[in-house]
């Protein structure tokens, strides 16, 4: 039997030797009326990213939530630092490139970057951190921190 | 003691003697390249005119998810017929005009218009259902039909 | 040479006997607080699908925007209707089917279905608008249209 | 006459003694299902608050936009550095308080906070810069800067 993962491979990026890679299509939702890309779009193309770099670790947001690792478990995103070099337009084809620089305790450590070709358009650092349902930050399972640091 | 909603009188717009109205200003966020409003971010602002007319009817978000009606409750919007009429554009003030048509079991019928003075830019027609947290549907508390039908 | 088109092949989807397919992964800035995808997401999905369409039969928003079809033309959504038939949630793989019901003047009435699996999520029918700058209705080019209901 | 503007005095929030503060209702499309805001919702509400800081400063994107200045100009976020320190919820009323610490040249250096009664949720520093269709700095209109700076 195949599922529509079987159906479309690329959907979730690929693992590279550094990190993860995900190919993000620049639509009509993301743009503003300035002609470009709007500033906090640039935020939804990374936690794609983030989340698609766990997926292939093996992460599943339903599963976190569903209480797998032994109760309800979600990332938050606790700082963001983002420098916005150039920007996308409508139908580009974007990559979003991220690497895990620290993954200890509750705390996850990510570089990420949305280029065009070999154009950096946006660079950041994002610190994101497990925690459960009533928002206390809980120890990240071993073998994910293990994995996303490979 | 003074809270925020009384800081703000006007946040949630008014109940008028047909409905409600709710103000909404046009951002950067709800543009797109084309130099107008994207089309889905009419049912956000009209997504705010429901919720407002609700909050004003005594019923909040916060309060039927914690299960203050028995069990975790939620609307869902089950059918939308949509008019976009005119564009709106940046800067633009918009005023959201709701008025409920039908408030019976677990059904809200709802007309919606997004208007800018007096030209009608948008023109819905929503359904909506209150549902539990499994998605079943479930009778909508007496008094919140009997609030929102006067 | 390969550019990310070459290298990302089904990231504009798929041309079927019928339409248009794209495949659509749930993230977090899909879904809202009620647990499942907020309804306004299936008509940022929808686009991606109508655009992805339109690419796939030679038409890209940037070369309508640059005026290569003589003047600036925009594609503008006249009217929806929506069954929101049932929830989608996080992590999910939705598929996004497009038809092509009429494609004359400068109207383009479009049959739209958001699945997971067999399973019917959103039915919708678009009805967009080719405009200029001015918001006026310009006749689809000939081939387009052509191309469109093939 | 009485416009919208007048209806609503409190829509575009407040000039205070050191900035600007606006009121920002948490709806539906501002929250995840991990049952709290999406971290980019917080930077829609800090475009808000700087977009109503410059109306009220007599600065208005649409007419930046039409030429007003000599030539087409839009502000862009060249830099962002944001604290996410408590999340905020579905109903919540926030205050969206912005600080110009620097206006010179094309450059805008703004201290953003997003409050909920004395909490502050978020922290941000913020750079923008003023430029023109083809993206070029260019240096803002002398009395702007003087303004934002009172």
């Amino acid at each position: 039997m195949t599922g529509p993962d079987d159906r479309w491979p690329d959907l979730a990026g690929a693992l590279t030797g550094e990190g993860h890679l995900l190919a993000v299509r620049v639509y009509y939702e993301d743009t503003d009326f300035s002609g470009v890309v709007y500033h906090a779009s640039y935020l939804r193309f990374m936690e794609r990213g983030r989340s698609d770099f766990l997926r292939l670790c093996g992460i599943h947001h339903n599963q976190l939530d569903a209480g797998l690792a032994g109760e309800r478990l979600a990332f938050a995103v606790r700082h963001m630092d983002i420098d916005f070099l150039k920007p996308a337009r409508i139908d580009d084809v974007l990559e979003v490139h991220t690497v895990c620089e620290q993954a200890r305790g509750a705390r996850l450590v990510l570089a990420q970057e949305v280029r065009r070709g070999a154009e950096v358009l946006i660079k950041a650092r994002v610190t994101a951190a497990v925690i459960n349902a009533e928002g206390k930050p809980r120890r990240m399972p071993k073998d994910l921190a293990a994995r996303l640091q490979q």
